[in-house]
């Protein structure tokens, strides 16, 4: 049981952990935390808050869980800013798709990363963004990484996954490189390459003529193309030696696709294109 | 109104059409044509043509539509077979998703282009293919383009243009060079830049582990790398030119942003995401 959980950003992944808790009745009471008076007063009209702080001082005084969702970019502020104000029971965790970063931001606010902060992602989220967006049940079914440091008190590491797993998502613990490594691969690396093709298809055509005759692939194809272009500024400025690493790595393979359409190598694409589409059709049989 | 009705390759682009001008009751019979019967009396068990010919020459005899719909790979036997063999007052289409390949085929096959023939592509398909997928509100809604060349019939082009907007669609003319640059870009760049990226992942990790922490943005963007193989590999060989000319251009601009990313410029790359975005954004809302 949580008695009062601190949100510290109160989107679409902090309002959907909020309303999830709530709903499975494991938190009596959830603090909303953030810059922005009118956004919190909303989470409160949506009743995903009971209520706000926006000192983060005084919103996580006497929280005993604690939810940093903020972007990338303004967590090393937010955890200067809450560094000496929580309590001595609380339980930090956050929810950044980088976790290497997050883990830096913590040991330069506190000196050291803390017994009680367990670094998280979870992985769900839809190219919406708000509170607006936010719903109960945005992480049932979905995968929530934790990657806890060897210091890490396991009492800690044990509420965070308690929460997540009430809130309906399969919990999974890995070592914080190899999950950024993971995450440039199947989140980071689609999300660039989906912003550089709607990129260099607007500035092929500057009256958007090319878009018109796109087709219902192309839709899904670009869907996250219209996520927040600053969390996904901030997850490259975050994450940016893996996602390099990785599309480099997809760069010479495409490179190798590119030789054999220019020798017109059916068989060589054939195998490529069959193997990629059994790759594709395992996953999503899972 | 068409009397008799030869569809060539009873799939699911060609079994559509035969299902969307049967609905719109303006085609009297139709005739499937292809090299498997198993799959052409599924077509007649499902309602979608009336009898079939497994001999090409046999099939198009008397037919005043002729719709060839094989991959691109089987367009040139296609029109070799059928030579000599159609009907005085005979228009013949096709629905290859690149035309240069095809007119040449024609003309290599009736050493001109005829003026019956009225080059064409359905921009519509889903990741299914076979005559099962097939429905009769594929092409509602959807594009289909036209390349008449010079010395095209008008007639044959107005039976074309209204046996597709009698299925549905809007019918756009446009030449057969812009239509394979256009369709390079949105189309073809995108099927290679997945296959490419499911391929890359699957190296990257013997287990198939990296896929395990796919969340669904990265369902959408691969959706394409389920698509026919074959089909795709035909594609890039018959308009291998043209996407090879949109993958350098889509990697120089990729390699642009990997500098942004490597330099850690937070404003080249957010100014890059935030057109990106607005470009989908316009074109999602049309």
């Amino acid at each position: 049981m949580i008695e009062r959980l601190c949100v510290i950003g109160v989107g679409l992944i902090g309002g959907s952990l909020a309303r999830a808790v709530r709903e499975a009745g494991i938190c009596q009471e959830v603090v909303g935390a953030g810059r922005n008076p009118q956004n919190l007063q909303t989470a409160i009209d949506l009743g995903v808050i009971d209520r706000y702080e926006t000192d983060l001082a005084r919103a996580v005084a006497g929280a005993d869980m604690v939810l940093v969702s903020v972007p990338l970019g303004a967590m090393a502020a937010v955890f200067d800013a809450i560094k000496g104000h929580l309590a001595e029971h609380a339980v930090v965790t956050d929810a950044g798709s980088a976790k290497g970063s997050v883990i830096d931001a913590v040991r330069q606010a506190f000196g050291v990363v803390p017994a009680f902060f367990v670094p998280g992602h979870p992985i769900a989220g839809t190219e919406q963004s708000g509170v607006e967006a936010s719903f109960a049940s945005l992480y049932r079914g979905s995968r929530v990484i934790l990657t806890p440091l060897a210091d890490t008190d396991s009492y800690a590491l044990d509420r965070v996954r308690d929460m997540w797993e009430a809130a309906g998502a399969e919990v999974i613990e890995m070592d914080s490189v190899h999950h950024d490594a993971v995450l440039a691969a199947t989140s980071h690396l689609p999300h660039v390459l989906a912003y550089a093709l709607v990129d260099s298809l607007a500035r092929l055509s500057d009256d958007g003529e090319v878009f018109e005759y796109a087709a219902g692939g192309f839709r899904d194809f670009t869907r996250i193309a219209s996520s927040d272009p600053v969390m996904w500024r901030d997850i490259c400025l975050a994450n940016g030696d893996a996602i390099q690493l990785m599309i480099e790595n997809y760069v010479a393979d495409l490179q190798e696709l590119t030789a054999a359409i220019e020798n017109r190598d059916g068989q060589q694409i054939l195998k490529l294109f069959t193997s990629a589409k059994a790759a594709r059709d395992r996953y999503v049989e899972k």
